[in-house]
């Protein structure tokens, strides 16, 4: 078999991620690779700390892009936080709450679970009667956007409320960050992670993850080594640092890091508050033409995702063949179901770059077009 | 604090990688994100494992590219593989080595190491003699290429006698992928992994790797989940698999992808055998312009890497200021000692696209005047 280049089509991205990549990134992620430990490249790093700071709007010290997905921001978040001793309350509204109740069962930790129905927000007064029963809580863990569902949780108040019974919090913020309000010091989150190709409009494969000081001196802490090397904070800390000579952990992905510094100027440029309306706006345009094509919102509107809407598939419309249609009449993507809404709803992104109002016209035409004739 | 976009210089990257990047890699970095469950990317990772299959010279049908650099394709390799019941001999003779061993430890399994000096290739009779002294080892893992200190184990007769003591083998081949001969199946190699950007000339991040039947079988057969969710490697062998419908398990970094398969579309091109020459020739020639400048290698001659040439850094002459004169005057990195031969060693590369004529003519003539004038 001979393998040639691919060239991929140019697609309009409003699935749940990634989602559209600017030209501007682009560019910058074809810049030339330099050395991961060139002066010029640790200048580029410590960059990227001070604009994911204000990205997270945190002063964490510790504040990094992690050199992988998401999966493995939340994943460091976890292994280096907990140990099987603790007891973790992981509230679950999602795909991705049932992936943190994983990882702290691997971890071998106490788990205990807030479960809310798929397509709410998470509930803050039963994270209040957990945290009742579970004195012994050490960890709250949630998702502020919840991606398999579309629904944004109050982030702010679910903090308080792990405060006010002395845990520290796990924040999923893979959907959330640059997309809607989030304010990592301001809240009193202690450990934070998202993702590069959501809200940030950067390629997949990387991170940005922070730790407050008191979640710092937990590990610090440890009596036992993180059980994962690669994502122990602790190493990846000395490579990070501003402090003196960086020790060598791994090969920072040098390219992809260009172009998520190149992200994080634009988002800088565009100002966080200004970010979150534009979603705002294209979200509302686009749920009212949504309405007027008879769609229905999963999640009720005051806990809607601006930048996912999710909308359950309408009786006779063939879910494959309305996607499949899409891509090839329109070039665009957008996202089957996940977990229980497989085959039966719709995620339509509009994050990052993927929020302008071209691609909300784009979407809502072919929708239009792909309901009748798909 | 403005910060605006960061715009690279143009370096000769003669390190321990990242190597050169080709512009049609880095153009192929650049294209057109498209979503990572797009029918057309799925054929372009079949074209990858394809590929890899290729590079490995494998037929393992578990072959794929792990989303993260290097340093987790070994941790994949050891957390599937290896539970606390099993013991592990490790071939130690460098930074590498020390890394498997760790990765051992944190897994709570019984490691044995083998150490050998490091800049000497292992040891097959040390090793035979620890799997006499050892009849319950389950496993054998070494360094094929140890990038710390240039030095090449002969992994075809450790496999050997590996295989001869009923032992699976865990092998890096980070720095020999595309560089040196390698071949998986013919050598019988059950678990090995890889980095994107040494010898493929592949941006940083990426980490191809292949398990054997036998090592699936093991994974198979786990009694107790792999402590990892991110590096489970059952979840993402349904994830890359050909057979029926792929299952979500993160969102694979779509744009390194492109290069990678990009970079391997060259390397095919090329044919593995006239790679491997190559770097063969290059370093000969390279090596003869060292010698001239009196700079001594770290590594006897039958177990150099040529595509990664260590020699001592001569008296008088200061590792810092030498090195960053080639930076600042040339544009060009070399590699500063790791571990051991911090401070006293330079670690030249000639892997993948940097193993050109033009490179070594240049870097010859750069350190010879940084060795009078910096």
């Amino acid at each position: 078999m001979t393998i040639s280049s691919f060239i991929p089509p140019q697609r309009t991205l409003m699935g749940p991620g990634p989602s559209d990549v600017s030209a501007q990134v682009l560019s910058a992620l074809a810049r030339p690779t330099i050395g991961h430990l060139d002066p010029l490249f640790i200048g580029m790093m410590d960059e990227v700390k001070s604009l994911l700071q204000y990205a997270f709007q945190t002063e964490n010290e510790f504040t990094l892009a992690l050199s992988a997905p998401g999966s493995a921001g939340m994943e460091a978040c976890f292994v280096n936080l907990v140990t099987p001793e603790d007891t973790v309350i992981v509230c679950q509204n999602g795909v991705f709450g049932s992936r943190m109740a994983e990882n702290v069962k691997r971890i071998g930790a106490n788990l205990v679970l807030v479960e809310r129905q798929w397509g709410r927000a998470v509930d803050p007064q039963q994270l209040q009667q957990a945290l009742l029963a579970h004195p012994e809580a050490k960890f709250v863990a949630f998702v502020h956007a919840e991606t398999s569902t579309g629904a944004l949780s109050d982030a702010k108040t679910l903090c308080e409320v792990a405060r006010r019974h002395d845990c520290l919090t796990i924040v999923d913020a893979v959907t959330s960050l640059g997309g809607v309000e989030l304010k990592v010091d301001e809240w009193g989150i202690d450990a934070i992670y998202a993702g590069s190709q959501k809200c940030l409009s950067c390629v997949p494969g990387i991170s940005p993850i922070s730790f407050s000081e008191q979640a710092v001196q937990v590990i610090k802490q440890r009596k036992t080594p993180v059980p994962s090397w690669f994502l122990d904070q602790s190493l990846v800390m000395a490579y990070w640092s501003g402090e003196g000579k960086r020790v060598y952990h791994h090969t920072a992905p040098v390219n992809s890091l260009y172009a998520l510094h190149e992200s994080l100027v634009m988002l800088k440029n565009e100002e966080l508050e200004n970010a979150w309306q534009r979603h705002q706006q294209m979200h509302q345009q686009l749920a009212q033409g949504l309405k007027e094509l008879g769609l229905e919102y999963v999640v009720p509107a005051n806990e809607r995702l601006p930048q996912l809407n999710t909308v359950y598939i309408p009786q006779g419309a063939d879910d494959a063949k309305v996607r499949q249609y899409l891509l090839e009449h329109y070039n665009l993507e957008i996202g089957a179901g996940l977990g229980l809404f497989a085959g039966k709803a719709w995620r339509i992104g509009l994050m990052g770059f993927s929020a302008r109002k071209e691609n909300v016209a784009l979407c809502l035409a072919a929708l239009k077009d792909a309901l009748v004739n798909a």
